[in-house]
Formats: structure tokens, sequence, C-alpha cells
């Protein structure tokens, strides 16, 4: 191709991507109206619309007949011309979310798995909890158009394989290369505390902010970070793991709950944290002393990273959100005492889906980055 | 302007950039050349070359006549059309750079200073610092494009007041505010550390980084953050202030040289690092294990930042740069055993410059972000 065939190409690639931005999650539209949210002209609109329509990208939507006279044709954008799947890889579940291109989700399943699986038992889990999901919704494995896997640990700089990782055998493991013989899209991998912090800039409690320091507190405390709107996976894939360094406290924070004085040896593990909660509710000082220490140690590490990045927010994550109450105020004592500039500190409310939320988005993204490019053919090409 | 008026003078103006961006710090070049450069065609760069020469961007250069034949004409970008200025303000002295539009700093003056002044001596050592500067350049205070000054200290959001700094009485002083009344153009006020980590990928060691933790290590200790090639301000104009929190060492790692074994009581207070790395050199246990001391504090707050960002280059600025060989490898040992990804540890080669360059950078940015636009008018409509 040469310049200029490359220059108008590229044009209309633009302009095919503005109106289908100015398109998603709105209510249908006329030529008109899509040609003021784009600055395009309305001639121009119109052309690129007409095109979007022949190749399946946006579809028309017939006039109702309750108006009066002739009304303007109106366009939506097809968000059925595919579809994206973000999967939660925990330790006690694996999480499904298939969405469409607007990122409605349109089917969840969740497959429970024990923390003590090894890594096969694992896979066939997520292999289960993936396919149950796309028989109920009714969909074949080559409709989807990108995979995101949240893991615990960091990623690698390629966005394929875990480095480090809680769940046993886990670290050998490439999720990517397992679901690329069920899938022939882009199957990407990304950390759970980055997906979550994704997600509450998405669909949470910081969609207004573009610099998010997102801590997941729990019995495991990480961080995901979000600058200038875009994720930090840093050179190498683990930005975040500043938990790693004994001196934040991050390490050894989740002793003060698990040797709460008074603890009955019959709570499992897993069920402590609950436990020490409810006697702070119930007004009993040991716990609320323990939960003291856990939030002083939290606050140490939470501090450190306010310290060096100066967020407008950050956000309080984690399978704790019903007792946040417990932790936001006394964590912004703590900060307010460490920081030279204290933010605004928020309880995210996407509880237990926030991981395969941002996988889901990451996902989106994914395709947005090829959409309309050479790589990526039209739904009605590609018989979809 | 209507519309269409609007996105050809939008053109212009982002054509003209593209050519003045390929023309600096290059040796001059042929229309043809700029075309290839830039990716116009060769009719649209000369339209735009001749436009600029007129408004005295770009400079005519005559051929030698050392060729057979006429010699196609030759085009420079007239980086005297404007200068800025980049001032350190350090507790020892103020450094003054002044620089053409490429960059070039064509005059250097230095005025010391006690680190017991008050601000308004020190803000007098100011002027005379940059009134020297400019007089021994022949050059008025109106042609001065922009100005940035260097401090110690956060400063705000806004860029112009200093928030917290080791300067007696400094953190009531508007560094800007104070040359406002000598200068109409823009003036930024900037942290020392963040300006360190501007020049070392301007003129440095971290030129191919774009991520990079930039720490000055001296009796005080701070931090620069630049991701993504841009430098961090944070939300609040505090970002890269790890050190405040003591939890990280960069407070008590000094005291571990003030402190060394065999101090003379009469070295000043200045001097202790230099001795304790004369003692080191010359084989002297004790202060060999005082310098470990002090780098395994400095190690604490580095490892928390590299953990949280993974950048690609850490670079070890400061007033010790003759002394980085005994630093860089023990603290490439403490990241080591610190750090999930250890990222390349580089130490700066740029002095006791480092500050003022920044400063020229920052100030040549703010220059670059008006240039053709409304509010910078062309260097011979402005008389210049």
């Amino acid at each position: 191709m040469d310049g200029a065939g490359a220059d108008v190409s590229k044009l209309r690639e633009h302009n095919s991507l503005s109106i289908v931005r100015a398109m998603r999650g709105q209510p249908p539209a006329t030529v008109t109206e899509l040609a003021g949210r784009t600055g395009l002209s309305r001639p121009g609109t119109d052309v690129v619309v007409r095109g979007l329509v022949t190749d399946g990208w946006v579809k028309v939507v017939e006039p109702d007949g309750s108006t009066v006279g002739r009304p303007a044709r109106r366009y939506r954008f097809n968000a059925d011309a595919g579809h994206v799947l973000g999967v939660d890889v925990g330790a006690h579940k694996i999480l499904v979310l298939l969405a469409d291109l607007e990122g409605e989700v349109v089917r969840s399943h969740r497959v429970p798995v024990e923390p003590e699986a090894d890594p096969a038992v694992r896979l066939a889990a997520v292999d289960t909890a993936i396919t149950e999901c796309l028989d109920a919704a009714g969909m074949r494995h080559d409709r989807i158009w990108a995979v995101t896997v949240g893991v615990t640990g960091p990623v690698d700089a390629t966005g394929r394989t875990t480095l480090f990782t809680p769940l046993p055998g886990w670290a050998s493991v490439s999720p990517a290369d397992h679901l690329s013989t069920r899938f022939s899209c882009p199957i990407l991998v990304e950390n759970d505390c980055k997906l979550g912090a994704v997600a509450e800039r998405w669909k949470g409690v910081a969609q207004d902010a573009d610099d998010i320091v997102y801590v997941l507190a729990g019995m495991r405390i990480g961080a995901g970070l979000i600058l200038d709107g875009t994720l930090r996976r840093g050179y190498g894939g683990a930005a975040g793991e500043i938990g790693a360094l004994k001196a934040v406290r991050w390490l050894s924070a989740p002793s003060h709950l698990d040797n709460c004085p008074g603890m009955p040896p019959e709570v499992h593990p897993d069920d402590r944290a609950a436990w020490v909660f409810d006697q702070v509710r119930a007004g009993d000082r040991e716990a609320r002393a323990a939960l003291r220490r856990y939030v002083k140690d939290l606050a140490i590490g939470a501090a450190a990273l306010v310290l060096a990045l100066d967020p407008q927010v950050v956000v309080l994550g984690g399978g704790w959100s019903r007792s946040a109450d417990l932790i936001v105020d006394p964590l912004a004592h703590e900060l307010d005492r460490l920081c030279l500039r204290v933010p605004e500190i928020r309880a995210s409310t996407l509880g237990a889906d926030s991981v395969a939320l941002g996988a889901l988005r990451v996902a989106l993204d994914q395709v947005d980055s090829v959409l309309f490019t050479d790589g990526m053919p039209a739904p009605l090409t590609s018989g979809a």
C-alpha cells in the first residue's frame, strides 16, 4: 500500500472507531447525533455508518411508529457481534463471566475448587467452568474473541505465565498455553490485584479517578496500580508487588487475626477473619486490638504506595468488603499519620466478582486494540 | 473559527511541529530529507518550511559552494529564537543554566549560598545568579520563554509552591510568585529529585528507558519516578516521597555515616560522608561497616519502589556520584535479596548539574507544549 492509501485506510479505521465508541453504551442514535458526538461531518458519518452496517458492526433500529411523520433511522452498536470471557482462578473457586462487546455480562458461572487442588485439577475446573458457562449461553468456543484469566501472583511481561503464586504447583503452569488448545483467540493472563484495580475504574468506586492505588486486603494483601488511567504492569510484569518486602508488614499483618486471643481451634483458617470481625462487632476488646494491629500493618504498605505515587484514590478491595466499615476509618487514621497528603479512601462494592470483571475489561481492551485492523475481520465477513 | 477552519489550523500546527521536531538536534536538512523524516509529501513540506522561515522558526543555510552544480538549499531550526532557564535552588548553591530551544546550554552560572540562609537571602541569591547569568550572555529577561526552578521537597499540584522542605523558612515561599515580577513567561517550580530523574532520561544514563526509578542518595535521600517516559508528579504533586515513611529507613540511613566510629569532631557535617568514603577506600573496616549499614537502609526504600513499580532501570543520583562504585554493587546485592525482579542499576554521570539540567528540560517541554499555538507568537512577529 502506498503512503496515501495507508493514510486513507488509517483514517477510515480511525473514524469507524470514533463512531463505534460514540455508540457503545448509549441508546440508538441518528447519524446527526453521531456526527455531533464524534465531530465528524454528517455526510462523512453517514458513509462510515453504512459501511459499519454492511460489515455487521452496527444494527439498524427500525422506528417504532409512535412518532408523527417519518422519523430518522437510528443505529446501535452490534454488541452481539462477538463475546469475551473473564476467568478468575481463585484458591476456592473458578468464576467465569461471559460478556458481549459492550461489556454487558450475559452469563456468570462458578465452580468450586479445593485450595489444595494440584494444577491439573485446577485447570480441569477451569475447563469445566468455561464449558458449562458457554453451554448455558448456547455459545461455541470459536465465537469468543478474547479470554483473560486472573491468577494470584505476578504474571510475566508477555502476559502469559504466572511467576510466583501461593496456589500449589501453579507457578509452573501456563494457563494461556493450556487454553490455547481450546481457543484460537488471544488469551491473556493477569494478576488478580491488577484486575481488581481495573474493575474498580470500569464499574466500581473509582470510575472518576485516573490515579488509583488498589489494595486487596484479606489474609493475603496485594496491590494494583492505575496511573493516568492505565494499568501499570511494570517492565517485567511485576508492578504492585510491594507486599513482598518484609519492612512494609503485609506479610505479617494477617498473623494478628490468625492469632487473635480466644480464637476457638475449630474455626477453619479461611473463617478466622470473619470470626474476628464478628467478635469486634460484638464488642470484644481483644478482637478489636487484633484488628487494629492488622490495620496498622496494612497501613505501612499502603502508606508506602501513597507516598510513592500520590494517587487520587485508594480503593480497599478483597473479600472483606462487607467489613470495610471496620477497616476504612482506622486505615484513614493511620494514613493520616504516615503520609504527606492523604487521598480519599473508598471501599470496593464489587465483591467477589471484581477479578473476573477486571478480566472482562482487559479482554475487551484487547478486542478494541485490533478492532477494524487487518487482524480483525468484520462480523459478516467472518460469518458471525 | 468553524470546524473545518479549526481542522486546517490544527493540521498546520501539527505539520509545523513534526517538521521542527525532525530538524532539532540534526544537521541542516533539505526539504526532501525533511519530507522523508516526517512522512509528509515533498510539496507539503516545502510549503510548511517556507512558512516557518517567514515566521523566523527556521533559518536557511546557504550552500558553501564546495559541491559541483546547484546544491539543494538546506534548513535548520532557529534554536536561538528563544531561550529557557533552569535554576537549581540548593542548600549550598544557586545554579542557573541558560539554554537555547534545542537544549544546548549556552551559559552556566553558580552563586554560593549558606545552608542557613533565610528565604529573603536565598531569593536574592536566585535573582543575582539569574541576572549575572543573563548579563554574561548579553540577554534580557524578556527574551526568556520559560523558567523552571528546582527545589527540595514536594511541590504542589499547580507546580508553583513548595510544600515541605528542609531549607529554613522556605515552605512559605513561592519562587514562582517571586520571579513573576521579573519574568512574563511561564515559571514552573519542581522538586529536585523529580528534575534529577528527568535529566537522566534526557542527557544521562537512562536515555533508553521509559520506566525509571531515580534515587537521589546522599545525606538526604529522595526519589523521582518516570513511567512510560512521563515524569510522575502525583495527584497533589507529592509523588516520590516514600522517604517520609519511617519503615523504609531513608530517614535513618544517613545516621550510620554521621556516627561512623572514629569520625574526628572537626569534620564538618557536610563533609562526613566524604570522610567515610575516604576511610573505606583506605581499607578501614568500621567505615566499611557504616557504609554497609547505610546501603542496607537505602535498599529498603529502593526495594519498596522497585517492587511497587517494577521499573526497567534504577538510577543512583546525587552528590556522591564519584563514590558510586562503593554503593552500586552492595545496593544491587541488597535489591537482589529483597526484590522479585531486580532492574539494572546505573550510577548517574551528570554530577551536580543534574537538577538544573532537568529544570531546563521541563522548561523546554513547557515551550514545546505551546509551540505554534495561539499563545505563542512566531519569533519574527514578536520581534525576536
